[in-house]
């Protein structure tokens, strides 16, 4: 019925948030401001500035095309919803950097917000389908208008991927040419010096690092997991090979081998090392091992929240590289396959970045490979179990672990 | 991998659309002109201006709500997609309006529009799941400094339904206001001017009652229909009337006079005057006529596209209530459904407003009591079945028919 | 590339869960049997019979029509789907009805569960789209045919109504007849034993009465709550009376004394009996308190994962009326809004049951009227803050607690 | 309110197709039927066969899995769906086969159907969304259980694929085994029978080659577009020839050189031949003019329909590969990307499918590399434009060409 789901009051519900020790005269400033000023909806969304922003080239060089107008409007709202994932993105990442999340009271906030970005990007993946009405033919007559401009300019999706920790030296070439190179002046600089920040990825890893358990000293998960492993592993080979011979024998036997090579792997830190140089495993040892044990224990109250932080990451990584696909799909019908003027066609250059180079998550993906039966998992005794919150930050106010949205 | 579905070319793939008779000078400037000028990604969807729009009353007056940033971004997107749904209506009422349409070249163009205007609606249905991340405890954070900002004040949702034809006198009233009153000025204005032109309703009315075949001298399809029904009905209630007495048999009977009424009405003129006046039918008695043997000769190639057209229509009605009913649905989770200060409730009014009465084409719905078995359609004889298309404004030149889109 | 997300192994990856103590015959056994026997895709999914239950009615009468399949396959999904949602529904009944919800642990199950459901119910939402591609006329053809089968006599979405708590007395009848004359024989007792089972609604009641802080010698949520709000409604109006006289102070006041009026009625019991009597409530008054507790703690860890679960239950409840709208829109377009044989008629039959009588769980959402500035939300102590989770059940062995699966 | 969309009626609206000379005896006995025997929702729907197919493997083995019924369930929808598709996609290769899309009549029939098939493609994208609310660990607990059963043993997908015309010398081989070697007896036949038959491809291809205005001797559109295409490519050259020498002048002489080789390719009929026998093309020369000719004049009233198709068929290959790659999301998540044992792992060989090899209509993708502008394209004159339908197989009965359904 209306433009949108707020209901205007005429008054605010409530005056003012400090109920305390107030000077009045303040309080009835206050309401009169509210009363003459005020903001109405047009105002408020400065749609002067946001609905005046759609200039047809075709129309500026005389042949206005009328299908750009949707062009224009689908890549506006595509920039609209970067702008709200990175304020996302930017908050979460704050919460991690100054530690807030040590205090696990706002692990709910870590949580929403990431699955905020998850939804957003599945609205992104539907909207393909209604730039998707514009046929190859429309676009065609006016694409010759939009030279030199270039999807490859968007500043907001360069600084998403580099948020969320999409690898420099993972990135797939265009034409020889860096992605930045796209960029000039203030936008370069914005990227670069966003580059200098800490990614999501780093800041999950940090975090993983502290996943409580780990400690050597302490509970000493990875120790524990290995020696179960190891004799569980064990034991399936011992029965096999009480079998009578026969080839179900031997595949049984290869296969068993080859479990046991992967969990060898598993457990060899030097392993590690390698697949990280190569970019097949993008977070340190350590994390790596907290990331399993969040999984394993996942129904501890302590582990809840963080496994569906674990889950909601990799969601990110799935919606955007069907982002990409769809963009790929997309560009397939629009402009074809072949390449216009040498090396590579776009079409081709897109296509592969669809790839797991691109998943910043990926370990969290590939650690349904190291999965074992419950029974092998290492028991909590009663003191893990029990483990309180620290909760460190408590008190003094009761808002006061909210004051990141103040500063 | 971009932010878009266009991938820059250097230069323009042609540089111009007049092949003929051109002046080398006037192509050589514009060759030159692509090579300096050009235009980029940013400045191509004028992020300047879009980008900047995001000012948060919260963080104006001191106390920065991290929410508010998704409320301003969602309503921002309904605007941009709202203006581009007026693009497309525009343009489709142009088409009839300028007659058009009488080329049937140009249906394929009325009916894709409209189309999209059902896929923007889509999206638009589905945006509600983003903002529904949003707590009613964190939009009850920053409501009070929205105020008097109210979702009644979207002027393009306004000029939408106006457009479409939602009738004045159809409209629920809000607290006794009429929805004008929330405009002022410049907006007023625009709102009424808009309401005076011929509505989208009004226009599909005019090209119904056109439909070939309705005329009296001619096939004259509605008496045709009407002698058929008759003759029909007849012989049901005859089989009836020949069963020996039974239970069963006075439920038919009961049964077939109430078809028979029905289908009584339905040939009676002042029946339709009333149900007009009423507001519960929408459509002349000619429009209908017109609406009903498209759907009955659908398959004719004639009435392919046009009953097309008409389904789509009902489509835009029932994806209209759909996003109704899922604002409704938001609104009852972000402000509960009591009334705040007297008088129905924001949601109360929503609620009603999730109407039949909201339903421009709810003639096209109701078509569907009116459907007979197919041996009771009038046959078409060859000549009708052959008729061509009437290409009247064809061909001087190929592209005269998109002449509207470059006036 | 395949029809399913598995991919087969010769083998088992494991051969035995029980990896202690176990004879090695019996392993052996085992072994053997995967080899040999095994499972193939058609028989494991039963599609002998799955894909052999389409048979047309119009085919059978001697008059197929194409369109029929896509009706019958439609309802078998949406049924195949009805049977998932009631198996994760009464898992979960199970939780809460053997009390494994006090072991903290569950909770992650719990709250995984309903939102599946929700997901499930979202695509049943979408699956309406595909039905929708049968034109009004292509479902005349074969509707006579199908008499008297009426999706009225779908046992399983009745059982899932009923077992979620859609209330008896709340439904609205259908030309008199109640909804359970439709069924007879096994079904209609299944219909009436489930309704003698505690629904969702009474067991997600009887843990929110539970809610630690409600106590009245301890915390004591809802005394602190009353005091606060009395004294900032207070001084309010307090400030709101040293106004100078003026329209808008009077204004002002009676948006005041609303407010008041409001939060007076909250803290009545007696008008909570009241609205239940009525219908308007369906929560006690305790499940109501912790129902509020939780919405304002929510970032506290032991409230986090419940809050999830509140918001879930509200999803349901939306998505089921949203289910029953566009179930309201298909049912309009394919047999129109007037009523077939007197009373009312199935559209209006339909349409009336989108209301918030169907809304299980309209008290969560109504707790929106009830939010108040954070500053007036009673502190938590540190030993509140602190306390730790009462993991009552843990141990013996880790797996203990999904013992709701085996038995 | 209720599982279906449909409205039991007590008896059948109109008791009879046949209105005509009809003994009173049968109608007598229809009607009688009808009160006494009748069919129910459960029994039409064989809900006793669907409902019962759920059997857990795990369960079978004495431990059950909660979320192997999601599993199943899942599954068995993916196949009543695939049903569907093959439903729809036989009646359309019908309609071909037998020629009757001769008669335009049955073009809308056609492009509904093959739009239906996009519309059941678009929810099964949208199903991965529930099957996804599993995770990797609940996957694991029961994972053993099923072997040997695969998705590669999934018949319809297989039936689907070919009947498409996805090309078996184009397939990846996953672990060198034929697709066809996981099937057996009566489904191994089923599989080869299919094969022999004209796959949806094929029949569009002979459509393509019957476009009216390809004929040379006629309006001759390939020879009139290579003039044209000749000429303007020359003029377009001579203008940058003439413009003063520069680095610009050298780059656009590049890309017009480039821009004359593809088209020198495109009119280069053994160039066709050559990208026909790698699998790049996949419809004949004819075909492919025809889809050219369909694309350029899509406004004609002759063509709109026909284009309408073409597009519809790419959405089919997108959704497709949409499909297959959300497919390969899933699985990535639930087993990881390694291999288990040796060769290629199901991740690896799932991801090479998503791939233009097995995009069936791959060549209408590539008609965007071959557009032109709108004034080389060549005019059409009067006596084409107005060419009027050949409704061969009109009349006698109108619904006569409805009778592919009854036979």
């Amino acid at each position: 019925m209306s433009g949108c789901p707020f209901l205007g009051r005429k008054y605010p519900l409530f005056t003012s948030k400090p109920s305390q020790a107030e000077e009045e005269d303040e309080s009835q400033k206050g309401i009169n401001k509210a009363m003459k000023g005020g903001i109405v909806y047009g105002e408020y969304l400065q749609l002067d500035k946001v609905l005046s922003a759609q200039v047809l080239q075709s129309q500026e060089k005389g042949n206005k095309i009328h299908d750009e107008h949707l062009f224009i409007v689908t890549h506006q709202a595509y920039e609209l919803w970067f702008k709200q994932i990175l304020w996302e993105l930017d908050s979460v990442r704050d919460l991690f950097i100054k530690n807030h999340v040590r205090d696990e009271r706002n692990m709910l906030k870590v949580v929403s917000r990431i699955h905020r970005i998850t939804m957003i990007f599945k609205l992104l993946v539907e909207q393909f389908a209604v730039l998707e009405t514009m046929t190859a033919l429309d676009f065609f007559d006016f694409r010759e208008y939009l030279s030199p401009a270039s999807g490859f300019q968007s500043l907001q999706f360069r600084l998403l991927e580099a948020k969320i920790g999409v690898a420099d030296h993972l990135r797939v070439p265009y034409n020889r040419r860096h992605y930045r190179d796209s960029f000039h002046g203030q936008e370069s600089e914005t990227l670069m010096s966003s580059e200098q920040e800490p990614t999501l990825l780093q800041l999950v890893e940090q975090w993983l690092e502290r996943t409580p358990g780990l400690e050597k000293e302490g509970f000493n998960f990875w120790g524990k997991l290995q020696a179960n492993i190891e004799e569980g592993l064990k034991m399936e080979k011992h029965k096999v090979e009480k079998m009578e011979d026969s080839e179900v024998k031997e595949d049984l036997l290869a296969d068993r081998n080859k479990q046991t090579e992967v969990f060898t792997a598993l457990f060899d830190p030097k392993r590690h090392e390698h697949l990280l140089s190569k970019g097949e495993r993008r977070l340190s040892y350590k994390a790596l091992q907290g990331a399993l044990m969040i999984n394993f224990y996942r129904e501890e109250p302590r582990f809840q929240v963080p496994f569906q932080l674990l889950t909601a990451l990799m969601e990110i990584d799935t919606l955007m590289t069907k982002w990409r696909y769809n963009h790929v799909c997309m560009v397939h019908r629009m402009i074809g396959s072949k390449a216009g003027t040498g090396g590579s066609s776009g079409y081709q250059y897109l296509r592969s970045t669809v790839s797991d180079r691109y998943k910043v998550f990926v370990d969290l993906f590939n650690l349904a490979t190291f999965l074992v039966p419950r029974a092998w998992v290492p028991k909590l005794n009663p003191n893990i179990h029990k483990f309180p919150y620290m909760a460190e930050f408590y008190d003094s106010s009761y808002s006061s672990y909210s004051s990141e949205d103040s500063d």
